[in-house]
């Protein structure tokens, strides 16, 4: 599949170029010329014979930023100078900083701030420790927790190169929800450390996001981690793309006028969000659905679960999916199918399959950046199509939710995070595309919708206090503080 | 000892007063003969008959203020509103928050901060783990890090109820050294379960500040921390209290003309900071220390030594203070000594004792809020008088210290800290009291001295790289990035 020039790989590259002549105009069109785009163009020094030029150039990779910068090298008259990378630039000393939100100017700033002042806060919590959600950060914080070892598409890469993710998703809350999160990049693989890690830091903490932790580790991470703490634990590789899938899921069969009881789904993925994705379809009423990962279509007798753990996703895949008991490969289990949901790997489909499904067919091809089945051939045949990826249509992305799930979360003071949250979170998602704009290049809004994270947090607020897992009356729709001088303590 | 009112209990009383009269003048009139002070005064709303005031009081105690408020009450015509406290005003919703350094404003700057552009900065970070320092928040983030177990004077409150007090840490190293620190509360008091969390945590920060872990558990996690990880750990309750009283009892020695290794220094208390600052004395050269607990002063052949052990601090201090081998209590061994410091518990010695003491003695009563002896009864006979309390002159204060030396760690890139980077911290911070500002009561200066935190940082990275614990050559002087454009890593 072709990759478009963009900005994530974007160089800076000074040149010096003669003032005179056309060596200006041939910057143009040599980067042009090559595929990429000139997405900047300043003359930061100029003198009567020399001009230098910093020429910002988006290029479709690494090495197609190598070509550009050959073939302005080539150009008469051209000397280069330093190329720098914008995406690195910006991450230079880190993305995210703490701020102090009041000013400390004097003395009495101090003595109100720090000691003696913050002793009698102290004391205040200690005699009251729900007052911690008053008096403290607690209530608008969220630690975002990574043992590296499911990065991205990257792998196992360890927690100091997982890092620039959890920093990224930091400043996502920050922008799309007013949440403050700090990045935990955990020294630590197993599975007991991470759990008391978490178990150990949660008092400072609201909610603890779960993030890139390889299954089937994950799952039981979590299953601890909720039994064991008084704030929700949300793992977001799981049930992040659970709820936008659901979401994405129910606006295209409203594209196609489908039911979602009566649609035959076929996933390919059995992994941490494949398993999650089906919990939550089960949940929202889907009754035809068969999981395949890389041994072909899950059933019971399959030799490979003999050996599988009581426990296991697999198993539990088996015993919940598959009613009319198929077996054989999953471009088998396609023929037919209303909806496919790829969550696994490139180029597992091909154009043939998708022609095979059902007519109307739902095509989510989640596999990044290679999708399961090229989205373009598979528009050919299907109703509508869905992929991971910025560059199509229909971008399934877990920012559309997370932001929206946790304002809910801690607005309401939720101590869990339940299966009637995440249902309402993606219906609140699936709302926010009104009839008169749905239709199959746009069953799922864009990440920067202004509506999409308060609609998301309205919906998880109500129904965290609908299931009673949050006191009754919070403060409604809360970015950060609310209470006035109202709201505040009296001391007397 | 009498207080005197003080913003930190400072509240503000909402009144309702007649228009017409003297009921305003009387407001103030109340609050002064109640021994408190009007610090503002708004009407916040008039008509013709009635004036609603705000009045902000500094009160001296949390009783105090309740009984201005009865004074206020007692006016012919006025009625009380809510009353608020300003120090809980400030504590609402916490101190701190995150922010991101860099505007999200479209899908342009999403691929740079996060997918699909975050993965090369991951990858280049999984192929050199040394770039985590340049390209995530790592080298500017510190974790605070306590159990709750030894909060300021109050004790053992845990983890929710110490968190006012690290965010206040993380504020001040925000404010004075540009550090981005975040609060880790531990809902465990385990030394080994610690030891473990902080380890595991430790690859997204570039030093740990462990506060308020009571002793003797704090020895042994800082030494065991300091063993197995690459980054500094300093815990600020022993190690800033030891940095700030040499640097103090270095400017007072240098008042009264005594030399360091000639004086006769007698400590009372064996704790965390008694213990870090005897080391610390003794490293910059004091020959004569005697220290005395609760059970009088420690000498080898006291009963309780016996049981103590064999790598317990007090077994540490009988074989390395009195050379002499007195015993006996505190009040015989202060008798003819040149310095008494005090980290120990309220009026352990009276107007007697300090006059008992050699000529032109000094005497640092640190027990907060009340000292070991009443400063200003010291001050008759002693030379010079120091204590923890911000209402006296020479106020001992950690915030004097550990912005600097972590400013200095990180900008050193220090995989410790050192006896040597603490020594270099005292001399420097000593020095920014001129020859000509030295006095009695000017032996430290203001936390607000605009040249303190980078002083101590400028002495603490040069010692971190004469000592081997830095790269030779970092760069110098930063407060966050410090690479422009020259500095970014060329993809090319």
């Amino acid at each position: 599949m072709a990759t478009v020039p963009s900005v994530s790989n974007s160089i800076t590259v000074r040149l010096e170029v003669p003032a005179r002549g056309n060596a200006v105009s041939m910057i143009t069109t040599a980067v042009e010329s090559s595929g990429g785009s000139v997405t900047g163009l300043d003359v930061t020094a100029s003198g009567h014979e020399r001009l230098r030029i910093d020429v910002t150039v988006a290029a479709s990779s690494v090495s197609h930023g190598e070509e550009i910068v050959e073939k302005l090298r080539a150009i008469d008259g051209v000397a280069i100078g330093k190329v720098s990378d914008r995406t690195f630039l910006m991450h230079l000393g880190g993305k995210i900083e703490m701020s102090a939100k009041h000013p400390i100017r004097n003395r009495d700033d101090l003595s109100m701030i720090y000691t003696p002042g913050v002793a009698r806060v102290c004391t205040a919590i200690a005699e009251n420790p729900e007052d911690a959600r008053r008096l403290t950060i607690k209530r608008n914080t969220v630690a975002v927790v990574t043992d590296g070892s499911a990065v991205l598409g990257l792998g196992n890469i360890g927690p100091k190169a997982a890092l620039p993710v959890m920093e990224g998703k930091a400043a996502l809350f920050k922008r799309f929800a007013g949440i403050d999160a700090w990045p935990l990049c955990l020294d630590t693989q197993d599975t007991d450390q991470i759990v008391e890690i978490v178990k150990a830091i949660a008092p400072g903490f609201a909610g603890i996001n779960l993030e890139d932790i390889s299954a089937p580790r994950c799952f039981e991470i979590e299953a601890r981690l909720r039994e064991a703490l008084d704030i929700p634990v949300f793992h977001d590789d799981q049930h992040g793309t659970a709820i936008v899938v659901l979401a994405a899921l129910t606006n295209a069969l409203r594209v196609v006028g489908k039911e979602i009881d009566r649609v035959r789904v076929v996933m390919s993925g059995a992994g941490a969000a494949g398993t999650a994705i089906l919990k939550l379809l089960l949940a929202a009423g889907v009754r035809h659905a068969v999981v395949a990962d890389v041994h072909g279509v899950v059933h019971p007798s399959r030799a490979d679960l003999a050996d599988a753990p009581e426990d296991s996703a697999l198993r539990w895949i088996a015993e919940h999916t598959n009613p009319e008991g198929i077996t054989g490969t999953l471009k088998e289990a396609v023929r037919g199918a209303d909806v496919f949901i790829g969550v696994s790997a490139p180029n597992v489909l091909d154009g043939e399959d998708v022609a095979a499904m059902a007519d109307d067919a739902v095509v989510f091809a989640l596999a990044n950046p290679d999708p399961e089945v090229d989205p373009a051939v598979a528009r050919q045949t299907a109703a509508v199509v869905a992929t991971g990826r910025s560059d199509f249509p229909n971008q399934i992305n877990n920012v559309l939710v997370f932001p929206g799930v946790f304002r809910g979360l801690l607005d309401a003071q939720s101590r869990n995070v339940n299966t009637e949250m995440m249902l309402a979170a993606a219906r609140a998602l699936a709302a926010t595309v009104q009839d008169d704009q749905l239709n199959a290049n746009y069953i799922i809004p864009s990440v920067f919708h202004p509506d999409v994270a308060k609609t998301v947090a309205a919906a998880v607020r109500e129904a965290a206090q609908a299931t009673g897992s949050a006191p009754a009356h919070t403060p409604a729709g809360t970015i950060g503080i609310t209470e006035g001088a109202d709201g505040v303590p009296p001391v007397l």
